[in-house]
């Protein structure tokens, strides 16, 4: 049995370590819990981002989702960016991401959202059928075969 | 001779137009150049978005880009998220997109942006080779010959 709830300031430690075991489990740099918790906790009391936290059993955060919500010049509704989707290793499989995804899906419709965007690897199939399979595109409009890529530049 | 200046309010028509032609040009839909321009004058005075644009001589505007600066939870600064970046056909193979990127770029140092990022088309030769002459990567972190890819879904 599964449930998803709205991440509130008082879970920044419990997201603060998910973040930080994500990148570790990534090979990315992380700025390390203490850095993560207090940034978590400030976009979550100023409503910068949103957090959506997969539990378990009540008081087993097993994953989450950060969603940002960016306003677009084409719609009047803005665009929900997930910006990160984790699930705990030893959890995996179980439906965990599908049931933060419908959540943060749920969420988009209910602030008036045009549409959700995500970013993932070319090599990470298991993303890629999850977004997939909700009905998520890789294409550029009006091309056919035609990817739409995401590129990156990190400042010094 | 060409020059980069910051939009202001009083941009919004020319820069209504240039959004509006450019979604006709790749076959997207656009709402029209009045919605356009009452958002474009709501984004620029709300500081919601940046809009740069180029001018080939005063008052001739030949194209323009437009910035999003995200907070991330990876880091201190924001992200400078390169929206749109256009240039009228006539004008196209001067330098524009080339000084436009620059001043996005020093824009994004300016406001002590951790990097920037950009979505574009597989198929558009001509953008993927600026954004990779200013060191844009289209990679995933940590995965040898891994495209990072942009998925969307656009509500009903």
């Amino acid at each position: 049995m599964s449930s998803v709830r709205r991440g509130e300031p008082a879970d920044a430690p419990a997201l603060a370590g998910m973040l930080h075991d994500f990148n570790l489990e990534f090979g990315d740099p992380s700025p390390g819990v203490d850095v993560l918790r207090e940034r978590v906790a400030e976009f979550i009391s100023g409503g910068v981002k949103q957090y959506l936290i997969a539990l378990a059993t009540p008081g087993e955060p097993t994953g989450f989702a950060q969603v940002d919500f960016i306003r677009s010049i084409w719609s009047q509704g803005p665009i929900a960016h997930l910006d990160e989707l984790y699930v705990v290793p030893r959890r995996r499989g179980e439906g965990f991401g599908r049931a933060l995804m419908e959540t943060m899906l749920a969420l988009a419709h209910e602030r008036g959202a045009a549409g959700a965007e995500v970013v993932t690897g070319e090599d990470d199939a298991a993303a890629r059928a999850l977004y997939e399979g909700f009905g998520f595109a890789n294409a550029t409009e009006g091309v056919e075969n035609a990817r739409s890529l995401f590129y990156e530049l990190e400042f010094e």
